[in-house]
């Protein structure tokens, strides 16, 4: 322990421990109470719940925590945040945001007074109210903690490029035995002492889950300071249960935390050495539902499972009723508020002021913070492409030229993301201009070719949790940022994105709450250039999922060569509250539009490619669709031969970038109207759609759309193995050749002329088949294919 | 180091490197070669594959890890079997796999002469042939690898429950910066010493990933050590490059390991004290690439990322090609091979015989040691069910009573997987028989409640990943198992379950392997019923990820009530190469059938309630359907709103168990015939169709039914905070209310007597929501209603 650290006075801790006895006491009332919150009156049935609804365990903690760094915020003026891991505990945060007014000033029908109070408590976890997570109405909060194990990602995002900034993080030890969290502390190898702010997490081992003790709490004290040590940081330890020790405990601690932050920012500023230091972190062990109720029914309850959520259920017992009361009077409230329910001054005066409040943090409501990024013109990236159909490119490369452009103009408040894909995802040029974060050790071979800095803006580490986690805590505390990763394992980060899409959802909803830049996923390394993993890497279902959260915050765009990948990348890096996935893969693709064209069309986000039709002015016999590099290829091959088998036979060709186009109007944004709609893909000729995803996909979009019942989707199948690209998309007929026999099918006029070139095609591919099979390679004629007509 | 082990003499250092050589020379053989396999003619541009494509890096090490493995398999006669965290690996896997002779007895038309290794390494990576992972074809594997992050899990699963088995498990470390990996090796706190079996990692600190290096390669020795101390094992090093070097050291660190293992398995069994040792397991640091070319084009090779697939890529440039002669002479192949192509007998004697072979193990086959569970009759739990719709129930508790009993049945066999969540999912009369793996630290309290043994069977951590991977590895070696878990977080093993799929729906074309009992998943806690928790925990779209994956090995049921999903969960533990999704809520609802009406129901998987229904002998105005146990209760409400205003209007109500029952009889082989389903829904009838999950799950499984488009669909559709139930369910229209207004819109002939009922039904909701707002619980006469008809 630091010696130089003064201990706290028997007043101040007497301060201290009142003003978390305000915290407990706020918290037990959210969860019990609808009436007479200050006890003015003895407690009555009426004056609770009907519904007890909340998570007693974890809250005194939280508080515990929050408290001791307003001491250090004020002592010290310090920038801070605070994360909560388990964020049910919500009262446990709530309660210290409405005692430092924050709460009232955003909510002012919340006052700091007794009917402010009595709204606070009742609204809490009650229909229309205030939700018992930290929610995006939380004030302060950018971490719901809904779903565990994302707290200290989450924290190391908007920790970095904010060298000010220290990112309090309670972390649950239920929490910590999720994957996500177990391998987020390795974030520590990827901070900047520099450049980047601090994170400060406080291992909460309250010893309990729901009915379970958890692994950290129930391993000897060495395994748990090696474990923090092996994953690179200095525990400190705060262990005990009475009140005032431990506060005078977690106040040394904490500040000496604090000071060892600062000795080592300090240290690395001044000296331009960026080594990694063993960044401090607390180990704070206390009873779950701690100054709760000791036992109920003659079963433990503090410093036990049973504590999780509503300490004593049933009030209605006179026994229980009694218990209740004893507990809430326990906290003499009479000490700590007046009698209008304002906290008394000298309480008050322990909580940081203004922008200082955790609860007021600029850095957690980033929107505020928020900067366009600088943006080079996305045309000067653009390929040459004279005629379409005719020369190849590398999807993605040009984006890397882009994105590395941006990241030149935009040094501090841009970052990309990608889980050692950037190199295989082909945006290495990336790397010209900013390096791999890397603060783990060096060797001599890294100057050959490791791309690696301490001073790099390329996160790559091998876990799309924490990457995930890190740009979405960069995102909301007013970042942007590009995140690139393999389509089959985007399915690990499903369930992040179904709670960042949640969280964008209702923030939309909280005046207060200022638009942050979009969290935009590129999707490369696709189901269809697999050849070298096989069936594994296979698997296009990640926008089956994107389509069930809300219109308002999802956009997916299948851009099916350079130049279109470009305008989308463009439009996506401006846009704000959004999740855009982009699809497209990064092995050498057909280019289709000029750069003028592909902006034009991805404006439109769905149109007629005039040069591959030749319906002009009349009504198509067929329309051929398709969505994605591949299936677009393959479309356009089909549309060629069949103009060589059928001359006569008038067909539109249409593609789709901006999935949602084929959503009605009133189910998305971006849907276009029937009219529109029918203008496009007619109200009664078949159409053959080719698509990159799973295929019903396009029909779950499509279905309510006149035309629906002619609408023939091809897409994966689950079909899959060591196999060359053509013979995987033989296997799930979304090839040229199966394109055509599906039309010569479905077209009545084309069944006796069409006999022979079904079996034409059928012979095709079957050679396709038997030279991937002898040689390895495809048909070299079929796979240089390019548009000629 | 253990002073009575002896070391390897200078003769069997030799041949172990000598058998290694040959491993490693077949890896690269697999790489590069499709004739010349012995390299008897000089190498010329002909025998190259045209395509090259696999993964070197960290097949030497692989097969390094696998032949010392072999070496004490032999001397201590030891039970064990092999996986491969890297499985892209494969190479290093495949080699030893062939040489040990498994390869040929299983695919004859490798066999171990020139034919055949010829043929072995042409469909290496080559279309139609051998995949580049660690795939079902594999013998001896039970982990593809292909998705990283599950050895650990896989291996445990394998352990548990098989005393004698040693599962050795090589992680990469790659792989270790995943988060499923990273929580997984506590996985050590779950391992009873008496009961089950070893698990034997060994971390290989190969230092590269695809393009970077790897955290735990980059840090000190002894964070690297404190970091395995804290996870609870003991680490042992072995590091370097040199092959006769590492030999020794290695032969001598795992004959330490497994004699330590065979010392606390013995403590452990002769006291009868399960207490957690501190396990071993090995750190391998050694070259990425190990023996390939050490420099390409002047740039470092071994040793570095650039090995991780092709070292030399092209290889029709003459410095290339001359590089690849000189690499594939380095292994001297004919020291190793007769001029047949058989391994020498001096090597061949190394491997382990018959079923001691790694690929010949019956564990990694477990379809094989297979024994069906003994089943009570699941009528015994039945709940009583005079008269539909008026009685309630826990849906989940005598699912608990069920499981409770199997377990009793057969207690070698089975276990029951939940994140700490069996409890709270009311299923805790399981506990009667066996209670909760714990291999941790106790404290006095435990008696209390804790229910909590050493010899436990339900597993419960907070980590969906490691109980997956879990159940896994359990099912895979043959055993059975039953996991429960929160709707809204199955999300988090969203890509388990999507690996899970593709393995068993590969295995299935794998003749030799037997079938493997079903992974059955029952996700409760539904989004219906989180008031408490809210918008986070509500997402019922897993399901639609489910619908993506083969028909052959995928099923879901939604049951309605206790007694269906008694018989369903009946069904699904009898079953094989499944994954059986099922959907029931926990709380408390309604309960329409008796036992032996549920069996028929659940068996036929969809049918008509004709209690419900008015139509009988005559065609229907309209159908009501519905799919969940909320819905269902809706559905019904709506039905008898619309019977008392309606008297007139016939409907027929239809529940459907079985989702797939909806599914074209083409598509799934659970799917009704067109005939069948246009007999329930009829061709052309409005159906009203109220579901659980997203309401566009049902028009993707019915969209090419022929009374597709009069199907309307109610279901969940992100409309949630903190809500009571109903007003949850009036928020997204799967109410009766709305139920009722839909059908009237829908019905031309309601048009005009409808439109007072339609202003009383959105009366209602407001009185519902009016109700809830004031006292937040439910207006008890709708949240109590039963069917009265």
């Amino acid at each position: 322990m630091n010696s130089k650290i003064p201990p706290l006075s028997a007043s101040e801790i007497n301060h201290i421990n009142a003003y978390w006895r305000a915290c407990n006491y706020l918290a037990a009332g959210m969860i019990y109470l609808r009436d007479n919150p200050l006890l003015k009156e003895p407690l009555k049935l009426e004056h609770i719940k009907n519904r007890l609804l909340g998570h007693w365990g974890s809250s005194p903690g939280l508080s515990f925590g929050y408290i001791h760094m307003n001491r250090l915020i004020v002592k010290y003026d310090l920038n801070a945040i605070f994360m909560a891991g388990p964020g049910h505990g919500a009262p446990g945060v709530l309660g210290p945001v409405y005692l430092e007014g924050r709460y009232s000033e955003v909510y002012p029908n919340k006052g700091e007074n007794i009917d402010g109070m009595r709204q606070f408590f009742k609204e809490f976890s009650f229909p229309g109210g205030i939700g018992s997570h930290c929610t995006p109405e939380t004030p302060g909060s950018i971490h719901e903690g809904g779903e565990l194990g994302y707290s200290v990602s989450h924290a190391f995002g908007a920790a970095f490029d904010n060298p000010d900034l220290i990112v309090t993080v309670m972390v649950g030890d239920g929490e910590s035995e999720t994957a996500p969290l177990a391998t987020s502390w390795h974030s520590n190898k990827f901070l900047n002492p520099i450049r980047d702010g601090a994170v400060l997490p406080i291992l909460h081992l309250n010893g309990y889950k729901i009915n379970n003790p958890t692994i950290l709490s129930r391993i000897s004290h060495e395994e748990l300071e090696n474990l923090f040590k092996g994953y690179g940081w200095t525990p400190y330890f705060v262990e005990g249960s009475d009140p005032e020790t431990m506060h005078q405990r977690m106040a040394q601690v904490m500040e000496e935390c604090v000071l060892e932050i600062r000795r080592i920012q300090t240290e690395a500023r001044e000296s331009g050495i960026p080594a990694r230091p063993r960044w401090p972190m607390i180990v704070l062990r206390s009873p779950k539902g701690w100054t709760g109720p000791a036992e109920v029914d003659g079963k433990k309850m503090e410093g036990f499972w049973r504590s999780h959520q509503v300490p004593i259920g049933d009030v209605k017992t006179p026994e229980h009723f009694a218990k209740l009361e004893e507990w809430l009077s326990s906290y003499k409230i009479d000490e700590l508020f007046d009698e209008n329910g304002k906290l008394l001054p000298e309480l008050k005066a322990l909580a940081p002021k203004g922008i200082r409040r955790m609860s007021a943090n600029l850095h957690a409501n980033g929107g505020l913070l928020r900067r366009a990024l600088h943006m080079p013109n996305c045309r000067d990236y653009a390929v040459e492409v004279k005629n379409p159909g005719t020369t190849v490119a590398e999807n993605t490369r040009p984006l890397g030229k882009f994105l590395r452009d941006i990241m030149q103009a935009n040094m501090q408040n841009f970052r990309v993301f990608g889980p050692d894909e950037n190199s295989s995802n082909k945006l290495d040029n990336i790397y010209e201009v900013s390096k791999k974060t890397w603060l783990a050790d060096y060797l001599p071979e890294d100057a050959g070719g490791g791309e690696l800095s301490p001073d790099g803006r390329v996160m790559e580490m091998l876990s799309e949790h924490t990457l995930e986690g890190w740009l979405e805590g960069y995102l909301l505390s007013g970042r942007h940022g590009f995140f690139s990763t393999y389509e089959a394992f985007v399915h690990v980060i499903d369930s992040m994105f179904n709670q960042h899409a949640k969280w964008l959802a209702m923030s939309k909803d909280v005046p207060w709450r200022a638009p942050v830049s979009s969290l935009n996923l590129l999707i490369t390394s696709t189901v269809w250039r697999q050849d070298h993993n096989g069936f594994t890497h296979q698997d296009p279902g990640f926008l089956d999922l994107v389509v069930n959260k809300s219109p308002e915050v999802t956009r997916i765009y299948l851009p099916p060569d350079v130049n279109c990948l470009l305008s989308v990348a463009d439009h996506c890096l401006k846009s704000t509250d959004y999740i855009n996935v982009i699809v497209c893969d990064k092995q050498k693709h057909l280019q289709f539009l000029n750069m003028e064209a592909a902006i034009l069309h991805c404006t439109k986000g769905i149109g007629i490619w005039d040069w591959a039709c030749n319906d002009q002015g009349s009504e198509p016999d067929v329309v051929m669709a398709s969505a994605g590099d591949i299936p677009t290829k393959e479309a356009l091959a089909a549309v060629m031969l069949l103009r060589e088998h059928f001359p006569d036979l008038k067909i539109r060709f249409i593609n789709v970038v901006d999935l949602y186009k084929l959503t009605p109007s009133t189910e998305h944004p971006h849907g276009l109207s029937d009219r529109d709609f029918d203008s496009l893909f007619t109200k009664d000729r078949p159409v053959m759609f080719n698509f990159h995803g799973y295929p019903w996909l396009i029909h779950r979009l499509a279905y309510r759309r006149h035309n629906h019942q002619n609408f023939h989707v091809r897409g994966y199948k689950e079909k899959g193995s060591i196999n060359t690209p053509l013979e995987l998309a033989i296997q799930n007929q979304i090839d040229r050749f199966s394109l055509v026999i599906d039309i010569i099918d479905r077209l009545p006029a084309l069944q006796v002329s069409g006999a022979h070139i079904k079996e034409k095609m059928l012979n095709k591919q079957i050679e396709c088949r038997n030279y991937a099979y002898a040689h390895g390679i495809d048909l070299p004629e079929v796979d240089n294919w390019t548009w000629t007509l």
